[in-house]
C-alpha cells in the first residue's frame, strides 16, 4: 500500500495499517457499508475484537456480507445502536477507533451522522482509547451536516492540548474547500486535558 | 520508522521512504545542516545521485561532515548556488525534490530563504520531477519571510489541476498557526497545468 493514495480513505488505512496488529480491540463508529469494519478485521485478525456501530440495518446487512465474503465476521461484533453510545457497549481500553462521517454510500442521504451524537462519540471513544491510540475522523464539508460537523470537530481539535494528543490534519490543497479531508488523533497521555473554549 | 511521527520532518522523511529506492536521483534544495541530504543519501544509497544546494558555505561544511560520518559524501553533489539556479546543474528527471524553508538551525536567523527565489526553485523542480515523482516542503510561518512563503506556495498549490498533481497538507490541528507544517506534491502527468489566479 503507498503512502501517497489519491484518496482520503485508503491514505487514512495507510496509516492505520502501520500502528495494528494482531490481537489489538477496535471500533468502526461508522460501519456504512463495511469498508473500515473489514480493513480493521483484516489487521486485528481473529484473535482481535472490532466493535461496528450503524443506526441502519442495511448498513450493517452490508458489512455482515462483506465479512462473510472474506472469511472474517468471527472478530467482529455488529451492533445496531448510534455510535454516541459506544461506551454501552465497549469497557476494554481500545487500540483505534475509526470515523467516517456523512451518510451511507448508495443510501439515503438524508440520514447523516449528526453533529451533537458525533461529537459524544468522539469524546468517548478518546476516552475508550488506549495511551497511544489512534482515534481517525474522514469529515465531509459537502453537505449542511457535514459543515457543522467540520466546525464542532475543528473546534474541539483546537482545546486539545498538545501534549496529551497530537492532532494531524490531511487535506489536498488543491481540491475544493468542500473536499473530504481526515483528522488523526494520537492520545499520548492517560486522559486527554481540553482548553476551555476561548470567550468570543 | 512510524508513520506518526510527533514532528512534521519525520513525517516528511516517513514518507518519502516509502517511494524512494537504490539508485534514484533526488535533490535537497535547502540543504541547511544536511539533515535531509543525509536521509536521501541513505534513501538512494551509492548507485544514486543526491544534489544539495546551499547559498551558505557553513551550511555545506556541515552537510559534508555530516555525510562524511555517515560514509555517505559519494552519491552527493554539494552545490554552493541558489536553488533557484537547479536548472542550470541537472538536466536528468528527478525523483523527489526536498524543500525545508526558514533559517539555518542554529546560524543567522536573518539569512532565510526568500519567496521570490523559492517560487522559482519549487516552479523548477516540478517541471525536473518526474511523473509520480515527489516534491516536499516544509514550511514555517512563524517569521515574516515564512509568512509570504506559506501565502505564495498556497496560492501556487490552489491553481495545481487536481489531475496533474496531488497536493497534500500535512499539519498538526492543536499546534500555533504558526507550527511548521508540510506541502507534499505528488507529479501525475508529464507536465502541471496551472490555472490562472482568479482575478479579484
Amino acid at each position: 500500500m503507498t503512502a501517497l493514495p489519491h484518496n482520503i480513505l485508503p491514505f487514512v488505512h495507510s496509516l492505520l495499517s502501520q500502528h495494528l496488529k494482531a490481537g489489538d480491540c477496535v471500533a468502526d463508529c461508522t460501519a456504512g457499508n463495511g469498508q473500515d469494519t473489514l480493513f480493521l478485521a483484516q489487521s486485528v485478525g481473529k484473535t482481535g475484537q472490532v466493535f461496528s456501530f450503524d443506526i441502519q440495518e442495511i448498513a450493517l446487512q452490508n458489512t455482515r456480507q462483506r465479512l462473510q465474503d472474506a472469511g472474517l465476521i468471527e472478530p467482529v461484533k455488529l451492533i445496531l445502536d448510534g455510535h454516541q453510545n459506544i461506551d454501552c457497549y465497549i469497557r476494554t481500553p481500545l487500540d483505534a477507533v475509526m470515523f467516517n462521517l456523512g451518510y451511507l454510500p448508495q443510501g439515503d442521504k438524508n440520514c447523516t451522522t449528526n453533529v451533537d451524537s458525533t461529537m459524544i462519540a468522539i469524546k468517548k471513544s478518546l476516552k475508550l482509547l488506549r495511551k497511544n491510540g489512534i482515534l481517525s475522523v474522514v469529515l465531509y464539508g459537502g453537505h449542511e451536516n457535514g459543515k457543522a460537523e467540520c466546525v464542532a470537530v475543528e473546534a474541539f481539535s483546537g482545546r486539545c492540548k498538545q501534549q496529551d494528543c497530537d492532532i494531524l490534519r490531511y487535506q489536498f490543497a488543491n481540491r475544493p474547500k468542500t473536499a473530504p479531508y481526515a483528522l488523526i488523533f494520537r492520545k499520548m497521555a492517560d486522559e486527554i486535558i481540553f482548553r476551555q473554549p476561548e470567550s468570543i
